[in-house]
C-alpha cells in the first residue's frame, strides 16, 4: 500500500466515525522518548522515519509537523505521499495544535488516542480548542486502520539485582511511601517506564536503547500493583515480586483495577508523563494531585552502591574507547574507516566488556560537516570515509547491567586549523568552567549553565542545545529532573543533589564544516560545609583523554591547565591496569601533561 | 493612647462589624515599596517602625510578622504593646496567612482593606482560606479606628520635561497602544506609581525617596485617564496634559469611572501590582487579562536621551563622593566622624550638584559590625564613631532630575587583615565577572547571577541577598522586570535588553565584624552581532574608585587587573575635569594602576 492508499483507508473510517480530523502523534502511552514498533503509526502512514513528529489528516489535507533536524529527510520521505511537510518554527512547540485551532471550523471533531497525550499537553489542547468550539474524541482509529500493525513487544523482563541497584524493592517502596505520607497522598500512579523499572528493580527490552518494559504501576501505602504482560515474567520472578508485596496484573487491566480505587483517595500523578486516558480511568470520586512524581526525584539521586558501579563502568567504557581510537588511528590510512564502521566497531569493543547490553542511544559519528548536525546518525546513504584531515566527532554511550554511559570526544584527524583550535579551546574552557563549579546545595542547573557558554559567548559564538541532561543507572540515557539548561523548560527545575549524574557537554558547530563537543558525565558530590551551609561540586567520572592536539594552549589559564592535567592523570591511573602494553603506551602519550603557553 | 488601648478600640469595632480577625498589612493601594504616612496603620497600632510587616488582631491575640532584619528592633518596639512578635522563617513568605489558616476556626471572618493586597496575593489567600472555610471581608476598619490618621499627601506634581525623558507623553502613549493592539487588548489599567509617573512624564513627592504621586491610570486606544488629587497639578499642567489627550479625574473617582467601562472590553492588569479592590471595580462583563504591565517593560529600557543623562549624573554623583571621602579621610582623626554624620555630609555634597532632589533611599553607612547588617540604617541610638581601624561600608544613592544613582563602596580605615583582603578580593572578582559578561540577547539575569557568586562559593562563602535590581530614571531605585537573582521570584523573569540599567552588587558579611559590598550600576549595551544573533554586554556607568588597599592582588588574574585599571582610568578621565587640584590629586592616587602580584 502507498501512503495515499493508507490515508484514504483512514479517511473512509473517519467518515464512518464522524471525525473531521485525526491526530497521529509519534509517542507511546507512556510518553517515552524512544518507542516500540507497535506505536509508530505515523511512520506507517507517512513513510517518515524520524524520531519526532505529529501528523494531522482531514478529508482534504494531510500534514506532518517536524523540526529542523528532519526537514531534509522528511522532504525526501514524504515526496510521493501527498502529505504536506509542515516545518516547525520551534522544536517541540504545539504548532500542529495551533494549526487545527486556526483552520478547523467550529463543531469539527478531532479524534486521537488519549493514551498518547500527557495531561499537560491535553490541557494546552483544550484551552486552544475550547475557544474555537472544536470537539475532541478518544479513538484508536489510526491503529485500527493500520492493517499490518505489529503486536506489542513480548521481550522477557529480568531482575535487576540489589548488588547493582543498591536498594531492594522493599526499601524503595518504603521510601516512596514515606514521601506519599509527607504529601498527604494515598497513591502514586506511574506510567513513565524508567520510573517503574527503577521502583521494582526490573529491566526489560521493549524499547531500543532503553532497558524498560511496557507497564503501569500503582503504589499505595499497603499495596503495590504492577501492570505488565504476564508472559514477560518468569514464574520465579513473579513469586519474588509477590514475596516483596507486589501484585502483578495484566498490562491491559490497568483501567479495570483503577476503577476500584477507594473513593476520596488522593492520587499523585505527574502531568508530564501521565496520559489523559489514564487519568480518565481514575474514578471521579478520587482526587488527582498533580505534582512531579516522587520516583523521578528519588531515581535521580544515585546511592553509594550505584555510584561505585558507575565508577567501575566508566573504566570498562574507557577501555573500549581506547581500543576503538587505537583501531581508528591504525586503520585510517587504509581508507576503509567510515562513520558507520566506527559505530559498529565501538559497539563490538564495548561488547568485549563485562555486562554490556548494547548502545544507550544511536551513536553519532560525525566526520567534518556531519559533526555539525547535532542529531546526526550515519546511515549507508550518508556514510563517508574518514581521511587524515579535519575533525571527527563521536558521541556514544553504552548500557551495562551496572550503569549507563554517554561520552563525546572530538579529535583532529590531521593538522587542525587555527580557527578549529580556537573554537575547540573555547568549548573546553566552558567544559572546565562547569566541571569545576563549587555551589551551595539547592542551586539549580540553569544558574550554572552559562558558565559553560561564557567563553564562546565572549567570541560571539554559541550552541543550539542544552549543556547537560540527567543520566539513568542501567536506564534511560536522558532522565530528569535536573539538567543544565536555560531555565525555560516545562518541567519544574530541580536543585542539584549529591548523587545526581548529569552530562556536561558544551559544543560548537560550523555548519557544513565541522562539529565540536566535549562531553563527560559529572557526578554531584559534597564539597564542604561552612556557616553558609552545605556546598557541592562535581566529579568528572567519564574516563577518556581529551584531544590536546586541538588545544590552543595560550587561551588556557593556570587553573584550566591544572584541571586538564589532573583529569588526564586520573584517566591514565584508572584505565592503565586494564590495558596491555601497547594500549598503555598509547594512553600515556594521549594523557601527557600540557604546559602554560 | 498606648498600643493596648488602640488595639482594644479596634477590637470593639471588630465586634460590632462581626469580624473575628483583622489583617493590617504595611503597604499602600499601589503595592509600593515605600509608603506615605497615611498608610502606616501598622506602625500606629504597634509602635513598630520597620519597613516590612503584617499584623493580625483577633479578640484574644495580636501578632506582628516581620523578617530577621527587624527582629531586634521589633522586640524592642513591641515590648509593652501586648503584641506578639512572630518571626518570619523566610522574608516575604505569607506565614501570617498560613497562621490564620491553621488557627482560625471555620466560618471565622477576616477583615482587611482589599486595596492593600495584590491580586496575586489575594489568590494565594483564597486558596489557603477556602480549604478551611475561613471567610474574608473588605473593610477599612483599621483606618477607621486610627483616631489620628494623617491626611493623604498633597505635594505638588511637576512636569518631567522631554529634555530629560527623551520621549513625549504622546510618543509613550502611542508605544503603549501599539503593544495593547499586539496583545489584542482594549485597556491597560495601572496602579504602580512609578509606571504612571513614567507614562505621563510627571514626578511627585508623596513618598519619601521615590518621586511619585498617588494615582491610578487607564490607557485605552482613544483615551487616557489619570486619577489624581487635582490640587496637586497646576492649571497649566492640567492644560498641557489635556492637550496631550489625557483627562484628569479625582484620585477617588477611579471606581466610578471604571464602572463605565464598555462591556466585553479586555483589560490588561499586572497581578503583582493591581489590588484585589481595584479589579473588583471593573464590571464583571469586562475581561481581565493578567500579564506583566506593558509599562514595566518599556520603562526599564532607557532611551538615548535618558542614557546620556545617566552618564552625566554619574559624573555629578562621583564628584560628590570624591568630596565626601576626602572629608572623611581628613576628619577621621578628629574622632568626630560618625555613621550618621557621613550620611548627612554625603547628602550635603550631593545637594551642591545641579538637579539634586534628595536621597534615592536611606543611606546605609555601616562601620565594622554594622556593615554586616544588610539593611542597616544608622540612627542616633545605634550611631558609632569611625576610627582609623576596620572596614566601612557605604551604600547610598541620589535622586537627580536627570537620573537616579545607587552605589556601594567599602573602604579600609586602617590596615586591613589578611582575611578581610581575601574576602574583599573575592567579592571584587565576582563583581568583575558579572561586569565583563558577554551574552546573547534574551539571556535572563538568573542565568548570569552565579558568575558574581562563584569566587565566594569556591571558598564556601556566600551572601544572603540578590546580586542586582533594575534602577529607574529619576524614579524608584528598585524597579523591574530584570534583576540578577536566583530565578526563584514570583514575577516572570525578563531577558536583558540594551538600555536596561541594573545594579551589580555582590557582597560578603562577617556577622558582628564587617560587611563588604561593591556596587556599580551597569547598563546593558550592544556588544556585537554574528550568525548566532545579537550579543550584549555591560557598561559600568557608576564612577568612583574601588579601594585597592583592600585587594589581595595575588588572587586577581590578568583580565581582572586589566578591567580594574581600565575602570579606574575611566573614572579619573571623566571626573577630573570637574574637580579642583587637591581633589584631582586625591583621585589620581585612588585610581593608580595596580599590577599582577
Amino acid at each position: 500500500m502507498t501512503s495515499k492508499e493508507k490515508i484514504n483507508s483512514l479517511r473512509a473510517k473517519m467518515a464512518s466515525e464522524n471525525l473531521d480530523a485525526v491526530l497521529i502523534p509519534l509517542t507511546d502511552p507512556h510518553q517515552s522518548e524512544y518507542i516500540g514498533a507497535a506505536w509508530k503509526a505515523l511512520e506507517w502512514y507517512s513513510g517518515f522515519s524520524g524520531s519526532a513528529g505529529n501528523m494531522i489528516v482531514t478529508q482534504h489535507f494531510a500534514g506532518l509537523w517536524t523540526d529542523s533536524r528532519y526537514f531534509l529527510q522528511a522532504e525526501d520521505q514524504l515526496a510521493e505521499s501527498g502529505i504536506e511537510l509542515m516545518k516547525l518554527k520551534k522544536a517541540h512547540a504545539p504548532e500542529h495544535l495551533k494549526w487545527m485551532a486556526d483552520n478547523l471550523p467550529a463543531e469539527n471533531s478531532v479524534g486521537f488516542d488519549f493514551r498518547l497525550i500527557s495531561i499537560a499537553q491535553f490541557k494546552q489542547m483544550r484551552t486552544l480548542f475550547s475557544d474555537k468550539g472544536i470537539l475532541i474524541a478518544d479513538t484508536k482509529i489510526a491503529f485500527d486502520a493500520w492493517s499490518t500493525r505489529p503486536p506489542l513487544s513480548s521481550e522477557p523482563i529480568e531482575d535487576h539485582p540489589v548488588k547493582f541497584a543498591g536498594k531492594s524493592r522493599k526499601e524503595k517502596l518504603s521510601k516512596i511511601r514515606a514521601q506519599l505520607k509527607n504529601k498527604q497522598s494515598d497513591y502514586q500512579l506511574l506510567s513513565a517506564l524508567d520510573e517503574i523499572a527503577w521502583t521494582f528493580n526490573l529491566r526489560g527490552n521493549d524499547v531500543k536503547f532503553n532497558p524498560v518494559f511496557l507497564s503501569y504501576a500503582l503504589i499505595g501505602h499497603y499495596e503495590s500493583k504492577l501492570f505488565v504482560q504476564k508472559d514477560k515474567l518468569s514464574e520465579d520472578l513473579i513469586k519474588t515480586l509477590e514475596a516483596d508485596g507486589i501484585t502483578v496484573y495484566p498490562y491491559k487491566a490497568v483501567d479495570i483495577v483503577l476503577d476500584d480505587l477507594p473513593h476520596e483517595a488522593k492520587i499523585l500523578v505527574d502531568p508530564s508523563s501521565i496520559s489523559a486516558w489514564l487519568t480518565q480511568q481514575v474514578p471521579l470520586a478520587c482526587e488527582l494531585f498533580k505534582d512531579m512524581s516522587i520516583i523521578r526525584q528519588l531515581k535521580s539521586v544515585k546511592n553509594e552502591v550505584e555510584i561505585s558501579h558507575i565508577r567501575n563502568v566508566m573504566v570498562k567504557d574507557g577501555v573500549a574507547l581506547v581500543k576503538l581510537y587505537m583501531w581508528l588511528e591504525k586503520n585510517l590510512p587504509s581508507g576503509m574507516v567510515t562513520e558507520v564502521e566506527v559505530g559498529k566497531k565501538l559497539d563490538a569493543f564495548r561488547s568485549q566488556q563485562e555486562g554490556y547490553r548494547g548502545e544507550s542511544f544511536a551513536a553519532i559519528a560525525g566526520y567534518q560537516g556531519h559533526g555539525a548536525i547535532v542529531h546526526y546518525r550515519a546511515t549507508p546513504s550518508t556514510d563517508v570515509t574518514l581521511t587524515p584531515n579535519g575533525i571527527f566527532l563521536l558521541d556514544s554511550g553504552g548500557q551495562y547491567v551496572d550503569g549507563t554511559t554517554d561520552i563525546t570526544r572530538t579529535i583532529a584527524l590531521g593538522e587542525p586549523t587555527k580557527e578549529e583550535k580556537k573554537h575547540y579551546t573555547l568549548v573546553l574552557k566552558g567544559h572546565i568552567a562547569l566541571a569545576t563549579c563549587v555551589f551551595p546545595e539547592g542551586t539549580k542547573g540553569f544558574q550554572l549553565e552559562a558558565m559553560a557558554r561564557r567563553p564562546l559567548w565572549s567570541a560571539f559564538r554559541n550552541y543550539g542545545h542544552g549543556t547537560g541532561h540527567g543520566v539513568g543507572f542501567f536506564l534511560n540515557v536522558h532522565e530528569g529532573p535536573q539538567s543544565f539548561g536555560t531555565g525555560r523548560t516545562a518541567h519544574p527545575a530541580s536543585g542539584l543533589v549529591p548523587g545526581m549524574l548529569t552530562s556536561n557537554e558544551p559544543g560548537y558547530y560550523e555548519t557544513g564544516v565541522y562539529g565540536i563537543r566535549i562531553e563527560n558525565l559529572i557526578l554531584t558530590v559534597n564539597a564542604g560545609e561552612s556557616t553558609y551551609g552545605n556546598f557541592l561540586k562535581f566529579e568528572s567520572v567519564t574516563l577518556f583523554p581529551i584531544d590536546t592536539s586541538l588545544i590552543e594552549l595560550s587561551l588556557l589559564d593556570h587553573e584550566e591547565i591544572t584541571w586538564l592535567n589532573d583529569y588526564h592523570s586520573k584517566v591514565f591511573e584508572l584505565l592503565s591496569p586494564r590495558l596491555d602494553n601497547a594500549e598503555n603506551e598509547w594512553l600515556k602519550s594521549k594523557t601527557k601533561p600540557v604546559f602554560l603557553a
